[in-house]
């Protein structure tokens, strides 16, 4: 009784319940547990929704949700990458390359193509809503770091790894990026890295 | 150097990490462990951009996933109330409006009004939006339970608790609806629930 189309599309839904399984390196703001790639991907869309005022160019609101909420997927295959992780960065293209498709492959072509598209797009980050999405998917971490130090402390970040990993705030939310820089410097100026 | 404006937002966002850390009483689909709220919302997400092709009258996607992102936030306070349970759900609308209250409340003033109309109209389940968004809220634990029963049979649903449960998908997703009943009928022809 199901169609071919919907079959491909609940197929990719149960699919992608797997990213719920896929952890990354930063930790719930409690630092009860580590967080998965689902459930950052809720807390960007939620943070873009209340930080879109602060962008400085128009942006799709629409777009940028969507952008948002596929942005993670290929870790269902690929893993997620932890951004200051050199070696893991020289083959993350090739990994989600592949990883992509497959699984927008589940999908309808011309859906699959869309939300392929999307993620590209986000990764490109060089399109007005693309560059708001990263900047608002280095906020979110931000503030966990905010909270307890997380991955900065962790992991012996250096200061500049720090405010290289932040520009897309500087550029695409200058409004917010002196409160970040300003915690970023309080953090360095206690020494908590060192 | 913060605005209080900016301070209210971010701490907005600070509060909602909290979402991540209520579960809710379905299960992954590989029966791993409870879900979260917040890893819900991003799959409902999800859904209602490869299903929304499905909808019989015209949606607006856009306010469709701000209404998703927020439809939960409420259960930092409230908790998840399981749609099955008759006694909790005597108490939920005082404890969800409370918890609106505060936590919407955190944010400056037209945004919190703002996103609580969003959760308000989808709890009303009677424009166009909030009944896409409703009935994609029931295909996903439906996707869950099609996998393993989950729900149904661990807590002995019958067949019409589930039918009216779903009734949404039948309304707003007309050309889903045959592969939800087939699901369901085919779960009770095999007596698992009793």
């Amino acid at each position: 009784m199901t169609s071919n189309r919907l079959e491909q599309q609940l197929t990719f839904l149960v699919e992608a319940d797997k990213l719920k399984n896929v952890l990354r390196r930063t930790s719930l703001t409690d630092g009860s547990r580590r967080e998965n790639s689902a459930e950052h991907s809720w807390h960007l869309a939620l943070a873009a929704m209340v930080l879109v005022e602060y962008s400085t160019v128009p942006v799709n609101l629409e777009r940028v949700l969507r952008m948002l909420t596929v942005h993670d997927i290929i870790e269902i295959d690929a893993g997620d990458t932890f951004a200051y992780d050199k070696e893991g960065n020289t083959t993350k293209k090739d990994r989600e390359q592949r990883a992509a498709e497959r699984i927008f492959g589940l999908l309808p072509d011309e859906v699959g193509t869309g939300l392929r598209g999307l993620w590209e797009e986000f990764e490109a980050n060089s399109t007005p809503d693309a560059c708001f999405a990263n900047a608002v998917d280095r906020i979110q971490p931000f503030l966990q770091n905010k909270a307890d130090g997380g991955t900065w402390r962790i992991y012996k970040l250096s200061r500049e790894e720090v405010l290289v990993r932040m520009d897309p705030i500087r550029t695409a939310l200058p409004g917010i990026w002196p409160e970040v820089l300003k915690t970023i410097n309080e953090f360095y100026a206690a020494g908590s890295s060192t």
